[in-house]
């Protein structure tokens, strides 16, 4: 098979390691020459953020974030930067922080060194989001990218385990859609095999030994790889089809993907038989396998999906299957995906 | 096992596609904004150098190109970049080609857009060399890390099989040895499978069909990967074995890394049994085998390395055995390797 593609491989530093992240911050400092940094934080994450940043140059903490980040959230936290002559904005917590971050950077070129403490992933890519009321805008950036990001599992084993998985299955779903997906190429489908091998090894040590770290640092390290293969791949056909579910009946994210996901790989799998070859092996086997031993959600009709939906929703996916699916998708095709869905393994 | 490492993504974009090197090169012109490059030919590129050209803004045309790089020839170099008053250095050729454009952007910060003709692989690291009589300097810098490489393997067809085997067990090398280097990391690994995985289907098919475009892109996708992988995880054992062997013996490159790499492989495997488990399996089976289905050389003493050289060899690795090998390297264990690889396989 001919290999064509065009990758764009952007910078940033990973330092990983449990127990680490006060050293890798300072090490940070060092090296991107803070001396006035802005602390973002979410609430959750406010004790974790004192401890690693104690002793290093900050002057703000700032804890006004809030999810999806509001655009009167962000443009606070820009004049907030500006009101303390800030050269570095620290993110520690979960997406809102990362987000917020994110946001306050698209406008000052400030850097970002990122802190996650959640399997989102946000702080691995160029992408920003910004809501007004109930619409969202989202785009890409180069000055969003975090110049680093300090992984530390330490701080994601208070996350509880129903998160922790609805969490590393979405990271899973980024990485079997990175397989296919309309911008995909082969160096993003070896970085999510990477991502597939590590969920498999660590989600089910999650499940097993929620406090023990062995399994949260693979979870981790996946949803790294999860979101940069996803970032430079684009968006396939499973999370077309989830966005929809989620925006036209508002049906919960995590579930909505466990749920979907191996409909979407034994409908494309056939077409796409060595990415499917790859997911099984990099996940030990068949998928739905590896999701009922996480004992993740297997039905959207216990989601308030109904069957009578169906039709609708597979209009609205229609228009959006990515160009270069494996196979062509029909109206049939979509129905019975969702049927199978709905009704549930 | 827990997961601990640094790691740093470099920012480079790649385009690959046979056929495709003149529009992929315009792209880059625009994106870039070249409008006065210097383009860097070795003597065997300069007919494809013109044809991937036409019509772009080139204002000078270089051909005064030498392997290693000697310092007075970086210097003419440099000294003809700012007579013409280049506004980007446009490597076309071997190692020779794109070592002169690092060395010109070494001093003038001048970005570089790599176009290789062969799988050495120097287009995806940010080391410089340059040579001084005898004397070989070497270093990284950021800015001699090419802005965007342009694959096409149409221009390495020409290549002798013979050499692009060499080329390609030297890619190899690197993979193997970035599994158990000093500064691996998961991440380098991944990306060393995925090389390893494009060699063993590139090269067969390259030595089948050696005109044939897909063994070619096989092989210049691995020799980029295999680049990657070990400028960021460093010289492992079975390079620092060949360093010395080339170095204090005056052996040939490519054949010392055939012969030596599975005698290394046979040595650290047992200690790195994961690695070595990766390694069987991204080369579908036993390295030996691969290598033997690619007519590999197999025995030191058939490229003028004798028996009795053997102890001044070992005293000269000895100290040279990186740190962080899978296992200790007595004076025994590399006297037992270089006798097995003397005597062949």
């Amino acid at each position: 098979m001919s290999i064509q593609f065009v990758h764009e491989t952007r910078p940033q530093r990973v330092r990983f390691g449990s127990g680490g992240a006060a050293t890798a911050l300072s090490a940070e400092f060092t090296l991107l020459g803070i001396t006035r940094a802005m602390v973002i934080t979410t609430a959750s994450a406010t004790a974790a953020a004192d401890r690693i940043t104690a002793g290093l140059p900050v002057v703000l903490r700032y804890r006004d974030v809030a999810m999806h980040v509001p655009v009167e959230v962000a443009e606070r936290a820009r004049s907030a930067a500006a009101a303390h002559d800030v050269d570095a904005l620290v993110s520690i917590g979960g997406g809102s922080a990362t987000g917020l971050a994110k946001a306050v950077a698209l406008t000052t070129g400030l850097p970002v060194v990122a802190v996650p403490t959640t399997y989102a992933g946000s702080e691995a890519t160029d992408v920003w989001g910004l809501t007004e009321g109930a619409r969202k805008t989202t785009g890409t950036d180069p000055r969003v990218l975090p110049r680093a990001i300090v992984y530390d599992a330490e701080l994601t084993t208070s996350l509880p385990v129903a998160m922790s998985v609805a969490s590393g299955v979405n990271a899973l779903a980024h990485c079997v859609d990175s397989m296919w997906a309309p911008r995909t190429d082969p160096i993003d489908q070896a970085l999510a095999v990477e991502g597939m091998r590590a969920l498999r090894t660590g989600l089910p040590m999650v499940v097993a030994d929620p406090a023990g770290l062995t399994g949260r640092e693979h979870t981790l390290y996946a949803a790294y790889l999860a979101a940069v293969a996803f970032a430079s791949a684009g968006a396939g056909l499973h999370h077309k089809i989830c966005h929809v579910l989620g925006g036209m009946f508002g049906l919960p994210h995590a579930p909505t993907h466990a749920v979907v996901l191996p409909h979407v790989l034994a409908f494309n799998g056939p077409a796409a038989p060595e990415a499917a070859r790859r997911v099984a092996d990099a996940v030990g086997g068949p998928l739905p396998a590896l999701l009922d031993s996480l004992e993740a959600p297997k039905a959207l009709r216990d989601f308030g999906f109904a069957e009578s939906d169906i039709p609708s929703a597979v209009e609205a996916v229609l228009p959006a299957v990515p160009p270069g699916n494996p196979r062509p998708v029909t109206a049939e095709d979509v129905t019975a995906l969702l049927h199978a869905a709905w009704q549930g393994r």
